[in-house]
């Protein structure tokens, strides 16, 4: 029985995506990358400073990411959350999810005494948002490191690797592949993978809050994510090519 | 003397603008607008409910605006208002100016009993973004009321005109249309004005912070944003063409 | 056709004023200034410090301002800024503009490295505010200066001249210079100036929330500005007299 | 051996006390009262609706205080409770004690259901704040019943007798009345106490934190409080006369 | 090659755990529970209300939790939240982790219109504390549904089963389970795992910060956290027996 | 006639009290007291530092106490404070009254340059929590300095005595020693007490919000206050025999 997606996609189908490096200027990486009809703004920007609890460890670097929604990202607006005075709950796991992730590419050791804040800011939300960030994210990284070294404020590359994200979800005996909006608030089992370009784990979080799952679901969703998550880099080596 | 601008620009020229429509599909009204390096995400939505202060006066609806800038927007990057738990004073400051003039397009008894929002999120700063934040509410505005027509909710039209922002500045003796960020950072005034199609004021704001300034300097530096205006409502036409 | 006033004044009337120096006795400046039933103190205070961003610019001073009104200067208590958590958008507006103005009368390189504070406290408000705050800080900035000079803090006088602000506004044909609350609530176009003794501008804002407005109106809105201010400023040189 | 106060006060001996009624026109209740050197505006205002907590018990009203201190109001500027974002614990304390006080004096099942709120705001402090906030706001709530009865609100006067706040200090082996800013600071005990007319307590609070005390230091100085309560109650019958 | 753990611990065994219900009387369940030196108290109250979000699904119910650390629970003293002004996002992250899992026992449509609400306070942190919350709370779910049940709120039993938590991680080429807070900061991959007594997952959060992680790995870690869970579970039930 | 309290306790009696020390073991004094089914934890933590208003004061200490309830506490879950945003009024009064009256055992002299914060946690609430704050947190005192001098941080004892604390209520004409919330909620007159070992007053604080007292009340209250320190005082040296 097939299970009908928007666009008529299939259930282990991509939705479109598309990836813009240098969308503003004044940002050392700036990406915009469109997921179907989520698009969130990925900017990477150099302080030269670390975090206190970093300061002890002499010449080492701190990576760390922000997440945030426009109002008008969502069918109904939502309150703007400086207006409300602090982020959301959601907001806070989010953008810990991505500074873990993005943070995993990097030898903090090699990137000298300096932060580089990723911003995720989703201008439209469809679905999908954290992991569209950090594959946007992962290609601002990169653009990022070039301006360090290019600039000689650092010798050696900090990065290790490629990474991107996915969202599988079951619903039923189904499963499906980078679900949008509709998709995630039906689905029985939620799952986000992040993975770098060898199928290896940065983070995995499943959650079955509507519904239990197994051992097998799980190795199912996973394999569904490392499919699309071979794909998605592929998408960002194109970036540079 | 002639005065050095960026991009070999006159003193009485207006920057490259660029003015894109429906940048996102899920709010009623989505402007993306570019001045130079200055891009700010304009958009509408409506929430079915007004402010307690409009309950007492019946079917009368209410439009208000939000302004706030990304952290990256700028070349050292900056809080983000969420984190640090409240708006600036600047924010506060600019989006009251924002509501009060796209307000003064509207005849609010004819809106009915909701609210239009205006968010206006600056992606890129570089000098000017209240006024392109206007600029660029104004054809959210004619794009949200649009909606509330073709989907039956209002049966007249509750916008009078268009109208449009810019900045002057002098200079030593010179005067600058439309300033970018080094330019703001180094006029003795800085003069913010917005006007209808018809050359009629809306909001004017001058403030000689660094230098005071005559009636003579004030009447040049209007005429001046006469003429900037009257082009940038001539390119909103454009967007409807 | 005559405009019905309160207490009968005439439309290019001032209200009664009153400026009552060293209102307290541990700021270095305590002016409350009383406009018709807007009551205001104002203080200044000296910190020896500067804020963070003036700390490049060796032996330079700065001078701030803040505004806030008492929960029972108005007819309807308002709610303590301070209870809930932050200040009104309308609050930062109002300090900032003027912080602008007062920062106008000051040679910032005279003042040496240390912040004057300028309190601005409504009393009772009752229309035109932001206007008595001006033209009551303009003489604690004055006694606040005096008292540097005389504890030899300071050298020269980091002063130019006396400022002072006042509202005009337009309801139908009529012009009303100073207006009271309810004036201020009915009025199609509302302009805040502040001016110098010679006439020269230091702010200028007009806005037409209710009703555009047109060169000839404006022009005509100033010249009844300018003849108000410069009582306001005899008024304040006769507190040193 | 006699303590040099100033102005040459003896130890048993109030300061200058001077009570301002109807010191601003808007509020119900505005009193200001000076001190020596503290002043403090207290003012009543009536909202027509009590505290959700008090809901269910019907008819019955509420009476509530705020304090607060002006940011010039001591010699050194402290911060704006409101744009730190909260008010400090000694004002949460202070304002606890006030508003408990004035509740003291009130039949609160005949004010109907709605609150008096009682606003002091301390102008300039020398000490004995929150005892002049009470001794003047108690002023303010006869000046708020009569309104509410001459208005044909209430009926019955629901307010008992008059109360006034005092303090008195250990120094060594000498009691002080009523301590100003400088003789707080140096103090070994500091006491608190609140009476009505017939010598009757609504609160005493004795705080030895630099110095244990005994029953009969208390006994003494609630003695010395005694006689200054009741010629504070004194002059504030003179204010009706 | 052994791994030392505190208390001689082998790899695959868990910490003494002491799960004390009804420590407190007034709240409906009140769990205390010990993992080693983690000791959490878990309660639940019960708030006849739901959520604005849950309020259109007639009569079902909501499922919420709080996490908090004293501030003395850990080594170094941490900042109170309460006094910083908010929650971190550690905080965050955790509690809604903690809300998920409790909310998968539930069939909330036979809950009627009422939230059960589960606070879960760190008396004393070891390490673990999101698992040792998790499976207190589960216990408190247990005697706050009979405390319904046993009062006639609800006829039918909303829980479906047992669940508990344990954290695995790898370091170097070994895996630990249930770790202590000195092997959580030096592990490698660190995974959360929530399961139903049949083995069936609930949550799975995994993350290799600092070392990306294969499939095999992950089998691995689950298995081990398969027989942790079990053991929890068979103590869970001690507890009712 | 009789008062009938709960568990059949006469007027004068305690409740049963039980103090656990060294409840947690990370923080270097940690004390559980329970006065009936009134719980608090009260921790002493070290931290080397002081806070700024204390700089100048060369090699002295600092004693600072933090109260907060959790939300399952009380009958009626409250509101988490953190995720309120801010600390309620009532928490700032009452740990403004236990770190005055804690600060009182110490010469700050003796402590050098640190601080000592206690936290009291109110685990359950029945009344007295202040009271039972104090109580538990003196022995946490003992607790810390110990672990200074053990330790070689300091030569001199900087502690003077015991201190406990008691509340006394009147209703009607009956006094009550420790009472629990109903008896507090109901009560016309409500005092509590800090004493030391000789029976000399730390802290007095009665308040009469709904009946005025004489000073006969006050002697008799405390009388009873008295002998209830008294009895709490033998409790706390058994603790430490």
């Amino acid at each position: 029985m097939k299970y009908n997606r928007a666009f008529n996609r299939s259930c282990t189908q991509l939705r479109n995506f598309e990836i813009i490096r240098n969308f503003t200027s004044q940002a050392v990486g700036s990406v915009f990358i469109k997921a179907g009809d989520t698009y969130v703004l990925c900017t990477a920007t150099i302080v030269e400073n670390v975090p206190d609890f970093m300061k002890k460890q002499k010449d080492c670097g701190w990576v760390t990411a922000e997440y945030s929604m426009l109002p008008a990202a969502t069918h109904i607006r939502s309150n703007r959350e400086s207006v409300y005075g602090k982020q959301t709950g959601r907001s806070h796991e989010i953008q810990r999810f991505i500074g873990r992730s993005i943070r995993s590419m990097f030898d903090l050791s090699l990137l000298g005494s300096r932060t580089i804040h990723f911003d995720c800011d989703v201008i439209q939300a469809d679905g999908g948002t954290r992991c569209a960030s950090i594959t946007g994210a992962c290609i601002a990284a990169f653009d990022a490191v070039s301006y360090l070294i290019d600039n000689g404020f650092i010798n050696k590359n900090p990065i290790f690797n490629y990474i991107a994200a996915v969202s599988v979800g079951k619903v039923g005996d189904k499963l499906l592949l980078d679900m949008d909006y509709t998709e995630d608030c039906n689905c029985d089992v939620d799952m986000n993978v992040v993975m770098d370009a060898k199928g290896r784990f940065v983070e995995i979080q499943a959650t079955g809050e509507k519904s239990l799952f197994s051992m097998n679901d799980m190795n199912d969703m996973i394999v569904l994510a490392q499919e699309g998550i071979s794909k998605l880099i592929n998408l960002q080596k194109e970036c540079f090519s």
